[in-house]
């Protein structure tokens, strides 16, 4: 028995991340059906007052448990648990996009993600709670650390559930800093993969040129699991850097937005970076980033309101009224000049980033405002990832802060865009270092 | 009555364009029923030949056509018929995606090009033939100019249904030549917009960061028409170049796999576009250009296998076995690294297609090897599209030729990313010039 298995075999198996799990499983240790039946009991305790679960049908998880068990196969998530975002097509279980207009719709198959998840081994638990349509309007979920404050959205139910300890790994999406914030707020890992890259069939589009998935999880190395699984490639753990890392750190054009713990969290961690042996240096982007909030409202909510063509004309009154005067009245008024200038300005900044980024490994930078808010009208502030989404770049949040009201806040890695290997390196020294 | 209104009624309705169709029903002298029945009896007559039509339910039809009457609405594509590809989602037909995997299948709800043709005033006629999943095992469709030939693939009832004056538009898809080579093969303009600008959501996505819808009509004003529809835009007149063109002959590293008649064709065009006042020059690609066909097949196949990661795991066996040992075996065989090279490759191809426009307003091209090619096991050769596919730039095949067998052969014309309009005002100088 490795040391990790010793570890994990010492905590409840729900609490165990998928890396343990997979190798218990794969070992003969343990068995699918357990796996499942310990997430099942924690979920029984905790839902109700969570409420990350859109649709959980325990006598399906357990007939896929034991069908994998039967099965004799292994695999790379070999009896993983793992919930996907209600926006994600699933074959077996309802899909409802977060709004009554679908209740009860049936998808015909996976989504690609749900599928390779499978493949893998993995165990689909259920659909985890999303805003209406992965937009604003919140789900009933709550704060796994506080009942009175959001989640976060838009992967609100997925975002609780891996912070909450009921499934290790959960994919929800990411349009503005619906992976990252989330993340953050339930004290989870949180990982936006480089555009493009992750395959988005049987998934809702929000706005095709922003979407990707987002891949949440409780240890950066099932993160780089997950990601690999999602690939369709054979998983590789996470290399070592060469040396340790040249960090850029960058407080953005929207420092004076962040709680002033925050501020102090994050210079903090720098400094302790800095004494662990990091490089670090002060990265300030282009006066042209101060614009780039208003370059991804019209670039998504153009998309977002044509994409919802059919929602519009036949289910208009069944849309809320902060979809309706927000996302698609902006999105309805915004001109195709005025979302190719958008368009256009959204590469731009794409191809300066890199210059910014200079000799640095990695940046440095806030995951959020600040601990969850209070209330569940609103998921929160989305602008420290939109950032980053805007510019397709990968990006992770790492639980590593404590707030002044005991909730977590995490602190955000990014990457070159195509260097999301870099980006796991970089997150598991920074972690490891600031955890230390 | 204007003079191409009195030129209109001189034909039979279902030979009449779409801008001729909406300009008399919102007139009122004619209704949306009479343009409805005129297209249905010509498929009537035509269909046991043609087999365009994958579903098709005249009474649904005719409710639509009389529900608009009715409406005393007026839009953009007030009462034309419009026919899809049935790889796009409608919620009020079957979608079977060309597979006998989704034999039956109801979407909930309408693909966002399609609602918004509904939103114009368009009547969706019903689902046009798809081979296997956009890819190359053929549907039933035949040539209709020659029922022992190709219609082209794999948008091949959406091309044969215009080309045969069943419906004024269809809507295909393109993720290497799936919209030009039929609609040159069909006697129809075919058009590629840059890729991003329209919304394919609702269609079953073959290779994401290549596919784009294709349009198919029987005038290059009404793909104007129809693309501003399809933005959400209030549609405007094509405008006239404001000078004749700077046209760059672009024969490409393909030229030698043209039919003998295509290149004498493509010369003679060239030669009397010249005398027609335009700027001729021969543009000849970076030989980086030559590796693009192996870089377009990593990408697509690579994103392609993943997509269908359900089907592979749940449906092998419905699979077709030219699937399974094409795009699939391929695709599954290319890893993330070669796909991430091959996405980089096409990054600089693109990169590197401005340069070579010079100051040319667009190319002119093959758009096919030749004539529909007997036979109707294979499609045809899709190369002369995926160089342009493959670098997101908006392209249309005119239909100005006629081969030696007498049957119809597009030539191509090629405009800049984001210069979509600009490529429709240079096909009408073209189309005008050519067919003088």
């Amino acid at each position: 028995m490795s040391a990790s298995q010793a570890g994990a075999s010492a905590r409840p198996i729900n609490e165990w991340t998928a890396s343990e799990i997979a190798r218990a499983v794969n070992d003969g240790t343990v068995t699918c059906e357990a796996v499942a039946r310990a997430c099942l009991d924690h979920i029984a305790a905790r839902e109700p007052q969570v409420q990350a679960w859109h649709f959980l049908d325990p006598e399906l998880v357990i007939a896929q448990a034991k069908a994998l068990d039967r099965s004799g196969k292994r695999g790379p998530l070999q009896g993983v648990p793992f919930g996907i975002k209600d926006i994600i097509d699933s074959f077996d279980m309802p899909t409802e996009y977060g709004s009554p207009i679908y209740v009860g719709h049936r998808p015909r198959s996976d989504a690609a993600c749900v599928a390779l998840g499978r493949r893998a081994g993995g165990i689909l638990m259920g659909k985890t709670v999303t805003t209406e349509f992965a937009n604003v309007f919140p789900g009933k979920t709550r704060n796994p650390f506080d009942p009175t404050r959001t989640p976060g959205g838009s992967s609100s139910g997925s975002a609780a559930a891996v912070g909450d300890c009921m499934v290790p790994l959960s994919i929800g999406t990411q349009t503005t800093g619906s992976t990252i914030r989330p993340a953050s707020f339930c004290g989870a890992f949180g990982y936006r993969p480089t555009h493009g890259d992750l395959r988005t069939v049987g998934v809702k589009e929000a706005a095709g040129s922003l979407d990707t998935l987002g891949l949440i999880a409780r240890s950066i190395d099932d993160i780089a699991l997950y990601r690999d699984v999602l690939l369709g490639a054979t998983p590789e753990p996470i290399a070592d850097l060469p040396r340790a890392p040249r960090i850029g750190f960058c407080r953005t054009h929207l420092w004076s937005t962040l709680e002033p713990t925050t501020q102090a969290l994050l210079e903090q961690a720098a400094r302790k970076l800095e004494r662990a042996g990091a490089t670090l240096v002060d990265v300030d982007l282009p006066k042209d980033f101060e614009e780039i909030e208003t370059v991804h409202r019209a670039v998504s909510s153009f998309e977002f309101a044509r994409n919802f063509t059919f929602e519009i004309d036949h289910h208009w009154e069944k849309i809320s009224e902060k979809l309706r005067n927000g996302r698609l009245k902006h999105g309805l008024a915004c001109t195709f000049d005025q979302y190719l200038a958008a368009r256009n300005a959204a590469e731009r900044l794409r191809a300066m980033l890199p210059q910014s980024f200079g000799d640095c490994d990695i940046l440095f930078t806030a995951a959020a405002t600040g601990e969850a808010p209070v209330g569940l009208e609103s998921t929160g502030n989305a602008a420290p990832s939109a950032i980053w989404t805007t510019t397709h770049v990968p990006q992770a949040t790492l639980p590593v802060f404590t707030g002044p009201n005991g909730l977590p806040i995490g602190a955000q890695v990014v990457a070159r865009r195509n260097e999301d290997r870099k980006l796991f390196s970089a997150s598991r020294w920074v972690y490891d270092k600031l955890m230390a």
